[in-house]
């Protein structure tokens, strides 16, 4: 609290990313990255680019990626939009399309940034509760509203609807602006990238920091209706003409590029989050069926809170919500085949000791 | 326009970088890029650094950064934000700062993004004009507001003032925000860092694109008071966890770290300009003093946009402002002396042949 911030500066309530610990020590299990580095081909581009010109400012449409974007979903290049991670994009939907006179609506448990984004711009909202089984059920969204959003797969749950499901909703929703965050589409999911086609108030925004392994390159997209675009490229020139920095350009495109690698490390992936899967289940652990690259899980007989700490002490971060309804589930990322065993092998000791 | 946007979308007039020509074959004037390539040790460690540990997020707090600007401006690292370009920068401070009840001041001629940044987010301003010969007369600001910004140098003439000066702002100003944009104080201004010490309420925002050769890695700082700061991370965490990606921050660290070069290259533009100057006067423009990396100038016999057409066909960038009071101008960014050269060549044809 400060005499010269704007009122509703004390009003905030940032988001908490998951912990970046200094000490590279750890089997990093808990921001959902890709336990995999990007593709050769990036690392060749980023490499051998030239340096020298990064004394230019970037193309303020980054229109390469934006072509190789719209190649790879077959849509067209107008109807791409990208920006400085998937964040950005969600911010910038926000003041485009959710500055309405009526309430948004998502659910209860979802992102944990969508909250903060109306906190942050004034955007009214209505939590809608997931089921008991933590899934998302579409009728609940059948009401007024000034706008739709939630991410599926869902999280922290890794549930998905399929795209036919999705497609009932915008039937039902043809008023307002629905946007579904396929941040974890490509572990299983099947993107609703097809039906922007024929609703033009769907936006799907996706990342680039998962399933092609870019985390540290900040680099988001979304797709939908050129209009819906257009909204979005107003407000983006409205803040920042260059969002997306020279060498992050370069590496998206080489990421959407090399179709090879990304189809091997998303199967590698979903086959490890198979494994453990039954690993977890084996040890008495309820899993939440999971299409994304990590796993919502919760033991009978010891409490959430416990195991993770317990496995921090032994070296390995998973991630641990303090909020209602999911306090005693633990979100782990999946990892490769040999750090998802090492968190087993923990995890064996952890339930034959009773912590450590 | 379009039903499904937030109704002020309808309103915005977004910020028009300069262009940016898929054509490289340009001399280049127009958006005051630095002619000289980043430090050789910037460059080494772009090339150097793991591209596979891309695959993680960045730190959110771009710690090793704020430490390094921290050390250069000995001031506390508490008292440090970075940003995505100080256009992000500029975005969250308007937000922090200037959401308030009474309009803000900023002069009429300054960069074209403050006022759309008070569009985008609702906040009113009042235009305070130049002088007659386009200097910020600072007793015009002496009166009620609801925050303070403008460019020192200011862009686009060039002129710049002391410390001095603008501590005599500080002690007529206390209640409010004063925001300096130092965006080119490197080149021969004085810069108000200093002062942040005594005054809790001055920010001074600066950017590594122009004096650090960087404009293509979109890398901004903040300096002012911690509680300032404070507001400014308040308003990031609440919009990106991760603005500057991982190759960013590596870059500007040594971009800081590099004296040397800096000093070098800061020096040898103040050179240039200086030539361009007398080059200029010699052909009979008027040339506005400057203390920044352009020069602002007009013709008394060739209109402006005349000129940058002709320019522009002989295969060189300048800008012109089709604003009014200045509409006369041109602004030419010193490049390296032998890009300057061209430009004299060019001109004085221009002059001897009234257009091409």
């Amino acid at each position: 609290m400060n005499k010269y911030w704007s009122n509703f500066v004390n009003t905030l309530s940032p988001y908490t990313p998951g912990e970046q610990p200094e000490d590279k020590g750890f089997i990093k299990l808990n921001t959902n990255e890709n336990p995999y580095p990007p593709s050769p081909s990036v690392i060749e581009a980023l490499n051998t680019v030239s340096k020298e010109n990064l004394k230019l400012y970037p193309d303020p449409d980054a229109r390469l990626l934006k072509e190789e974007i719209a190649n790879y979903y077959d849509v067209e290049q107008s109807g791409v939009f990208v920006g400085n991670g998937s964040d950005e994009i969600l911010a910038f939907s926000f003041l485009a399309f959710f500055k309405k006179s009526k309430p948004i609506l998502f659910p209860d448990l979802t992102y944990s940034f969508y909250p903060v984004y109306c906190n942050l711009f004034g955007i009214d909202s209505i939590l809608v509760p997931l089921t008991d089984d933590l899934s998302i059920e579409l009728s609940d969204y059948y009401q007024e509203n000034g706008g739709i959003i939630f991410a599926n797969p869902n999280a922290p749950t890794g549930r998905c609807l399929s795209a036919d499901v999705l497609e009932e909703l915008m039937k039902e929703n043809p008023e307002t602006v629905v946007i579904i965050d396929e941040a974890y589409i490509d572990f299983g999911g099947e993107s609703a990238i097809p039906l922007t086609r024929n609703y033009p108030n769907l936006l799907i925004i996706q990342t680039l920091s998962k399933s092609r392994s870019l985390a540290g390159l900040r680099v988001g997209f979304a797709i939908g209706n050129t209009e819906l675009v257009g909204g979005l490229e107003k407000v983006k020139n409205s803040f920042n003409s260059y969002p997306l920095d020279s060498l992050a350009i370069v590496g998206a495109v080489e990421a959407i590029k090399d179709k090879d690698y990304f189809e091997k490390t998303r199967k590698d992936i979903i086959e490890t989050r198979k494994w453990l899967c039954g690993s977890l289940e084996n040890m008495s652990f309820k899993v939440i069926p999971s299409q994304a690259n990590f796993l919502f899980t919760s033991h009978p007989s010891i409490p959430a809170i416990e195991l993770y700490g317990s496995l921090k002490k032994m070296g390995i971060l998973v991630r641990h919500f303090n909020t209602a309804r999911i306090e005693n589930y633990l979100r782990i990322s999946v990892g490769t085949r040999q750090e998802v065993e090492a968190l087993e092998k923990a995890l064996k000791f952890l339930l034959a000791h009773g912590g450590v």
